[in-house]
């Protein structure tokens, strides 16, 4: 799934689960936004935390959410790295399938962002 | 991969399982139909409890079973936005790209049922 | 550790986490309590859901909240029973430290009941 | 918690359980001994398949099981090792908690051992 | 996906993280490699545990990996049906539609190994 | 169990594992040290991340650990808990006894600081 079939089908989703889910359905959602906020900590850290969480649960929608909400933020290669390989460490072996989606994503990213193109969740 | 396809597939496998299987595989098999019959606990109780454990766990597979159950057994749209408010609240936002998928079956099999189509599994 | 202290226990820190704690993990653990409440559903059913998922997550402490709500809305031994088969199965082997666990609270608490102690947390 | 404890805790309840479950609760427990017995594949290979599987999956108690199973069997340190290594490269760092007691546990188990007395589950 | 398209994609992404990642992330491939070498247990029964690992921690391409390692030194479908019935009952009902995909790899390595194609990773 | 008690008991049974292990074990176990080392992103970020890793695992000794370290590291009560919201949302409800038992030792920590005893592990 190309990154932008992922986004339309998270998006369209979005909206039905939004449109039918209780009140509680959508404060779980609004929370979920909130939390990654600036606050004390910078949104790039919180992204991060978020992308190393998601790859320790094994989640690759989630990761995928991350992967470019961290490349927006200016994540480098250096550092994407460097988050991986904090998640390999804790999580163990069974991380390396996704690990291979992950930067296979990050490679796809890096190209839009050669040719100019905005790269945005 | 619709409905008819992951039936197809989930019913050719189980067959061979079972017949290539050891006399535990069999066993192991005929427990996991056993523990969702009517007891004290009605079917469908049993199924919802069946469809939050599998959205905690995050097992698509074992999602779209329990929600064509549920459907089957009758759940409606607002009990279904329940339980899934309950693994949400558990299980956490790692719980959203299956919930996403478990609602376009949702309405895939609310589409079947108004055009008087037969839904089981 | 007893049903009081972990009653004792629970009850302190969730106070220092909610005096402590930003808006979000209030509004988290605000949303925590609302998706049990009886809706389409009842509490029972849902407290029921919130046992199933907290045994195959294997987390004692969530075990311990859910049956207690569960014996104080009337569960009965057999239907205790009922779900701990479901929880079972779908969760496997790994589940029985936490069912030998869940038992003997169970067991505490029909102490408690027959005694004419009101069981609630 | 001693050995002896975790043996005489896990007697009770799993005699309670049975006792109490329903027919499918016994089921399970006689499928659960009956998977690791002699087949092809030896008792010490399913131990040992065991004791991975407890490890990445981190439950301390079925760790405890299956060590003093494999200890039953003769297995040795340096299998025991080897055994670990695999858990800690699939499973990752989060292993290592786990892993710290069970090298506590195997070290009991070797003083039993050399004292001449009896291990067994 | 076919075996095939699994191993291409898995060779060509192991390529570039090895290319990209930092010297942690190469030691951790390395590592990854080392522990299932043969040592006082043969490859056959640390490959058997890490399959076992794979399956209950439920990931399809450590699972694929594993399987075609184990058909690779010799592994029998008894043996394997032994083992999947220890990571049915450990890791429960969440394990089957891995174990559905797994069969189905089988069928297809013993057909290309009934053809005199090799079989390897 | 106390601090001091944990990081008595961690030390002595590592020295153990260093010791007993295989040379992949003692290799694991560099490893782990050395992904948490200053890079192109600071120590503290990837404690942080290691700590929201190991909230949504729930491991209990991983997140004494990384707190002790970021507490070290000079992370602030407003930082730690937008590290527990972001944990909270990604792995839900089943975090929130790990979270009391964390704010409690965050407590211990700062009565610690107060008198002037040095934190560190």
């Amino acid at each position: 799934m190309s990154l932008a079939e992922f986004k339309a089908f998270r998006e369209k989703m979005n909206e039905k689960i939004l449109k039918e889910g209780t009140l509680n359905t959508k404060r779980f959602f609004n929370l979920d936004s909130a939390v990654y906020r600036k606050g004390t900590l910078s949104e790039k850290t919180k992204e991060l935390m978020g992308l190393v969480a998601s790859l320790v649960l094994r989640c690759d929608d989630c990761i995928t959410y991350h992967i470019v909400r961290c490349a927006q933020l200016g994540t480098s290669d250096e550092e994407f790295f460097e988050a991986f390989d904090v998640a390999l460490i804790v999580g163990g072996s069974i991380i390396i399938p996704h690990l291979r989606r992950a930067v296979n994503l990050l490679e796809e990213i890096r190209e839009m962002q050669k040719r100019g193109k905005d790269v945005h969740i």
